[in-house]
């Protein structure tokens, strides 16, 4: 039965002036593979936390807040990282503390995820050197600068490298989420997902109306 | 020049157990709304906010907790109000004390939008009475139970009743958000902002794919 499947644990990178949907979109599609319970509460098949530099608030760059729960360095266990974009990579490329705690915090997940110019980070790290992978088509020139070894893909909605995803901008992280989904738990759980979000998958990773 | 177009404020209501796609979708869409200053950073045309009960961080139904920065008695002024939906209004729209701060936070908007059962908490203030909406459809019989007088329309993207957007589940926030922003901004603003987030915009309102 369904509810028996093992609770996947995501764990959400956050740093100054993240993109919001880059980290939403992804945490909506990871939490919408649901069961419902006969009391009508939802028995989820992704349980997600958020780790920072710190714990506390963290500023996106839209205005909002979203609380870090741990540091890295104390953040429970977890099978998927998921690293946004966003206009604070331009200073987070540039962190060295960061960029080493992101990279153990990478090399812990089983699998990587990027969204948007998350990539630039993961690249940054040299941890995508050899690679394919994507990222946002507004911000390209400045990205493929982050990794000049990294296999860089333009045209693509998302990448799947195995234990590496990258996507393209901002959406394109639910549907690269979605197809991780359709990995660990099927294709009907990822369908699923993405009408409980009343979404529209784009499941095909060279459709890219944006490449 | 489109840097001298003037700067709305949205506020974002929040609630425990609010779900996170519901909100973040339409605050990507607003904050996606901007000119690009000579340094590389963005002038938006959209300011974003939140409010709650009290200022401080409220859980998500996804395990993240966004940060209230006001309270609904102590917020600034603003044009949009946001009201999104998710399991924690079903503790919600039974809150007298919550009801009746939405209500007041709605009448105090230009423009009041809800994404998925966040049309049930604006139902349950009386303020749709009489008026078309439409909400989420894996909610719907809950929902419609919430406001007998309200005319819901079960197959509709969004609802556009001038001073009201009421839009279906999650998702399909950001199609809405995206009318509000052509009808304040223009349409080739509503389309930048779609392309700044690589979403392709459903921008029919009769279009639902989930209805």
């Amino acid at each position: 039965m369904a509810t028996e499947q093992p609770v996947r644990r995501v764990a959400v990178a956050l740093f100054d002036g993240f993109t919001v949907l880059d980290v939403y979109g992804p945490v909506q599609a990871f939490a919408s593979c649901r069961v419902m319970k006969p009391d009508g509460t939802p028995h989820r098949l992704y349980q997600i936390f958020t780790v920072g530099e710190r714990p506390g608030p963290v500023p996106a760059g839209e205005g909002t807040a979203t609380v870090a729960e741990h540091a890295f360095a104390d953040a429970p266990l977890y099978d998927i990282l998921l690293i946004p974009g966003g206009f604070g990579t331009r200073r987070a490329a540039n962190d060295q503390g960061f960029l080493k705690q992101l990279a153990a915090a990478s090399e812990q997940a089983t699998v990587t995820t990027t969204v948007c110019t998350g990539s630039a980070l993961l690249a940054r790290t040299g941890l995508l050197d050899g690679r394919p992978a994507t990222s946002n088509k507004l911000a390209w020139e400045w990205v493929v600068q982050q990794g000049p070894r990294v296999r860089w893909q333009r045209r693509a909605r998302w990448v799947d490298d195995g234990n590496v995803l990258t996507s393209s901008g901002v959406s394109a992280g639910i549907d690269m989420a979605l197809s991780l989904v359709e990995r660990l738990n099927g294709r009907e759980m990822a369908l699923a997902s993405a009408r409980n979000m009343e979404y529209v998958w784009n499941s095909d990773p060279a459709n890219d109306p944006f490449g």
